[in-house]
């Protein structure tokens, strides 16, 4: 597994990006690792408030900053020409660079040489582990719960973090699986799914979650959405890789469209559930879904209650806003 | 799309290896190209024969052999250590090297620098194009047909190669799309998808079968098997990108369990049949099974029509052999 060691204290980057979706390195940072967190950078009147100072790369060196960290997270995975300059100044200031990127820091001109010469590093994230296997789909001791989205960006991420807080507060063994570049940073190891050559993709998710006690749990952050016209075959690899024994619905609540593939609709959450068990059942018969963690930011506070009450219903299963409620009801079931 | 030119005639390496699904590489260019082919080369007395003469090296480097291609493909694709003598020989003999394994030929100590100053090339076809795309999921123009397996060397290429000669022997525009490295060699070009990085996956499917003719047919070469322990995500992103009209199921008579994967049972027809338009109706809401391609030479004759007849039966299909019988009963369905 891929183990990162990052210095703190950051300087999280935001580029010009608006949008939270595309933010959610940065923002997940914030989230679950608030106290390495200085400040922000933006380029643009309009980009996202992450809630941190907003500083220059000498105002962060100035206040101890060790890292500069690539705070968003585009599609097809990208470091723009633009934001070159910055990340050469910041090396030029003995910052490290962390990036979760497809394109790698390395393989940007001249940024190797800086850091060398300034005694910063380059931290590409999303690089995966060498020699994978190919999945051999057998059976592993130990426990493994995995999110899975109706979407990219519905809270997979966020809910198996709550998850294994939830499960360790309940006294149960258990470790949050990172499986994207925001969630190998927050956890410091893991394997960044969509990076490994697709031959490798199911080994790779049996390498992420080994043999453990029999009374343990893996709780595996999701990736992508099996009805996603782009990411579907990453997910089905986690899946087929994972061989979970229960797995838990994310959503958010109000999206009816895939985010960014506006022709495709969002599948239902029966949809996603039928769906998991009937590719899952290949690897582990036992496979079933355990609740729903919904996203419900989107709804007016009032309805937020009646929403979750109401799926709950529908579906026989606990169905919370992991943020505000926690996870009580669903770890509860896995006791 | 990756394109390759290899200088022919050819000396198939075989190494030790004695199994033909491992061989598939050298007996499909025997197949679909014997005129390239010249000589075999094998390490050990029970490996493989591919029905060509044997040559040393120096023998074959006499008749005017001018690349050594790897014949075999391990699973994992590595290069073994004990070929590196080999490799060395033919580059110092001036012959290129061809190779479709995980491993890279450039990555092999010693061999780019022999290669250079003997004017030789090292060609690893499993090497993906550059840049390559998130799937969009947007329709293109023309018609598709993948095949798909019960498992993985099952005569997937095989068919699809039928279909494209029959195609085209009944007046239809059709080419054959390779998604393997044997495909790639025989077609010389094509795209690998169990190299492509899994982010990627389905966009590189959209890449393979661009935009073309409404009366034109892409006939898309499988890879895996959607109910593969190790290689279903490859099989997903390939179905969900290539968004087929229609597809053929490939199957092998007589195989009852994953090849390699012994404790997983062979997916029946009728299942592999439901998964395939449950996953593609997606992106193709068309999507339907036009024949079924069966390699049969497990079965002793008087069996085979039998076979091909129940199963026809069964299925209410069009079965057939696809070199015994070709395709021309599938391709019908389509005209």
């Amino acid at each position: 597994m891929k183990v990162v060691e990052m210095r703190s204290p950051y300087l999280i980057f935001i580029g010009s990006e608006s949008r939270k979706t595309y933010a959610k390195t940065g923002a997940g940072l914030v989230q679950w690792r608030p106290e390495l967190c200085r400040g922000q950078m933006r380029l643009a009147a309009d980009a996202l408030d992450l809630g941190l100072a907003d500083m220059t790369l000498e105002e962060a060196a100035s206040a101890g900053v060790r890292s500069l960290v690539i705070g968003t997270a585009t599609v097809g995975g990208d470091i723009p020409e633009q934001w070159y300059p910055v990340l050469r100044q910041a090396l030029g200031l003995g910052m490290d660079l962390v990036a979760g990127a497809h394109k790698r820091l390395a393989d940007v001109p001249g940024l190797a040489e800086l850091a060398a010469a300034n005694g910063a590093r380059l931290i590409d994230v999303r690089v995966p582990p060498a020699a994978l296997p190919v999945g051999s789909g057998a059976k592993r001791r130990g426990k493994r719960l995995l999110m899975v989205g109706t979407d990219c960006a519905v809270g997979k991420k966020y809910s198996a973090l709550c998850v294994e807080r939830d499960m360790r507060a309940a006294g149960m063994k258990a470790d949050f699986r990172a499986t994207g570049q925001t969630g190998i940073m927050i956890a410091g190891c893991g394997v960044p799914m969509d990076a490994v050559v697709s031959d490798f993709l199911s080994g790779a998710a049996e390498i992420l979650s080994p043999d453990n006690d029999a009374d343990h749990w893996d709780v595996i952050e999701g990736q992508g959405g099996l009805f996603h016209p782009g990411y579907s075959s990453v997910s089905t690899g986690l899946l087929i890789g994972s061989q979970p024994d229960a797995f838990v619905v994310c959503h958010e609540a109000g999206r009816e469209r895939i985010s960014g593939w506006e022709d495709f609709p969002l599948p239902s959450i029966e949809d996603v559930i039928a769906r998991t068990i009937e590719l899952g059942v290949l690897v582990n018969p036992a496979i079933h879904c355990v609740g729903v963690c919904v996203n419900t930011s989107a709804l007016p506070a009032p309805e937020r209650e009646h929403y979750l009450a109401e799926l709950g219903q529908r579906l026989n299963l606990p169905c919370v806003d992991p943020l505000i409620d926690g996870t009580l009801a669903i770890v509860d079931r896995l006791r």
